[in-house]
């Protein structure tokens, strides 16, 4: 019996230490997200459901994610100070949505006449992108990662065709943020409208042309069935939703779970673009079933021209007002320089000239 | 005394409860791994590496994985039958060197005249692709994912202009598997050569040309001082890798493992892409900078409308004889004028649309 008792004690002993380890292993880290979008927004929304299973399914639950929509939090575009303070740890959101609050998170969602997703991802990991955003939000107590790209988006849904920059005149466009900002210097009229409210507002002409993102998320907007013109995309050649993550409270999570973390977010943005890019596939092929008579066109050579001019001097006045931003356009312009090349001898060179064969 | 035995007992039936999940949770699982290249391979190596690092440090190393490179298992295209009977867990290679085994294999890793990178993306996740895969692969105990995009493979460096389909003819050049067929159907001569000695055959004329990958791989091969001529690409445009697991072996590990491993290698794939198109225009611009005088061409539209030709003829005899071959062919085919007609609208369009302002 005492025998029994040294060895029941010595047991409890070694396999305490044991089961510190165990529990430490056990421990469910619950984190919170905000999300911009309302509640299963397609696509955006999906990229975050999709990332909060992988990471729950690799950490065999020790990581669970609370995510809150919009309804819930009232607050879509108050995320980026949400995970700042704390009050959410992990956000996902635009980047260029806070440019009024911090404005250098304007370079690291998609730049008018910038690069397309594969020449931005590469910028990012290998053209010092990613740097740059990290030095950007660290300033804020985040880490930012990109969230998801929804691929070229279109440049709109018009009622009427534009042949020259005099026809940009006093047009009546929902076009948001730096791109409106463009568009004002041609004199047209950038207005912001709930998206509840865009059907209603083109169809009784309070407006004259809108833009939202591509066949992904417009088909069932419906705007194709009142505005027959369905431009082409010069204003977000790859639009990159981005995830937060309040940088104190990712350190806090043990080093395999911000491994777990940090490898679903980045594989959910890879995968939304796949997925914008088939739907987009997908969707188009409905609506022009549906619709066949809506017209795909590009600017005129002589409005996009116009369009850079204006966005070049825009992004000068910006270089010349702040040191981090020169630096972040450069690093931009410089790499897309260096990336189009590639680009042009690859995938496009590659489309161009099989182009009558691919039919 | 007694009483405190009493405790010492019931710490240790509670605590041994416990301890043994932390066993469970604290097993390493020790995997090995044959891939078809050889040690310190570039880019494809790398996605090798990348992928390792991802499911060590997710796993807070209980997943283990040992890399053995061509020059340790001595047989680099035997990877798929080194999986298939267990004698390694996982291996990494491309699909369809396993055509003259597994005939089906061929058409999972790209195809003359198929899809671009983004576009087989979204075949492989929303097009049926990757079921497909699953399809050929289930039959020999594998479990295949893709493994990494080189991106839009080059048409290879010549030393002569092709000017006509009469200039294939008796054209000797290293150009292995399936496009070699399409080129023979034209009356060239492909010939395979082991990759040490294609510098000395190019500069000694015993081949008149040869295709390798593009800038990412073949800057370190030097034909660019010997070959005036890179013809663009037509016949890989988007070479995918592929990793294989063996399925009983995927079977046997945990569910989050399970997890970690698949979401490791999917990000891989995606991440190598990224590093093949950075690369590419990195070791472009050298290349560009050192030898001015390298021509980039497209074949003539002649000459390539003739590689069509026999390409979709050796298909179509593919798909007449096998229902299987017929389902995977036409399944590329018709996701192809999906996506295609996607790309032109979003991608392609947008970069012909501001070709001239990008400069």
């Amino acid at each position: 019996m005492l025998k029994s008792f040294y060895k029941s004690t010595l047991i409890a002993a070694v396999v305490m230490v044991t089961s510190a380890n165990a529990f430490a292993a056990d421990k469910v880290y619950r984190l919170k997200l905000a999300e911009t979008w309302g509640p299963n927004f397609p696509v955006f929304g999906d990229s975050v459901k999709n990332m909060v299973k992988m990471a729950e399914e690799m950490s065999n639950g020790r990581l669970k994610i609370r995510v809150d929509s919009a309804n819930k939090h009232k607050s879509p575009f108050g995320v980026f100070d949400m995970v700042k303070i704390g009050q959410y740890d992990i956000g996902h959101s635009a980047s260029y949505y806070y440019n009024g609050k911090v404005p250098n998170t304007l370079y690291f969602t998609t730049m008018p006449f910038g690069m397309t997703a594969s020449e931005q991802y590469a910028w990012f990991q290998y053209g010092g992108g990613q740097e740059l955003m990290d030095e950007v939000y660290s300033a804020h107590n985040l880490v930012p990662f990109p969230g998801g790209n929804t691929g070229v988006q279109m440049g709109g849904w018009f009622r009427k065709e534009i042949n020259t920059v005099e026809d940009l005149k006093n047009l009546k466009m929902r076009i948001p943020g730096f791109a409106g900002e463009v568009l004002a210097k041609l004199g047209a009229t950038p207005v912001n409208i709930p998206p509840g409210e865009l059907y209603t507002s083109l169809e009784r002409n309070t407006i004259d042309a809108l833009e939202w993102v591509g066949p992904s998320l417009d088909l069932r907007m419906g705007f194709h069935k009142i505005a027959p013109i369905y431009y082409m995309g010069w204003h977000e050649p790859a639009t990159e939703l981005m995830f937060i993550v309040n940088k104190k409270k990712l350190e806090t999570l043990p080093a395999d779970l911000q491994a777990i973390l940090k490898v679903a977010m980045r594989k959910a943005s890879y995968d939304m673009y796949v997925q914008s890019y088939a739907l987009s596939a997908e969707n188009w092929a409905v609506m022009k079933t549906e619709f066949p008579d809506i017209q795909v066109k590009t600017f005129p050579p002589a409005v996009l021209s116009a369009m850079k001019k204006a966005n070049d001097e825009i992004l000068e006045e910006k270089a010349s007002n702040d040191p981090m931003a020169a630096k972040i356009i450069k690093s931009q312009q410089d790499y897309l320089k260096l990336v189009r090349v590639w680009t042009d001898i690859s995938e496009y060179g590659y489309i161009k000239s099989t182009k009558e064969l691919a039919k």
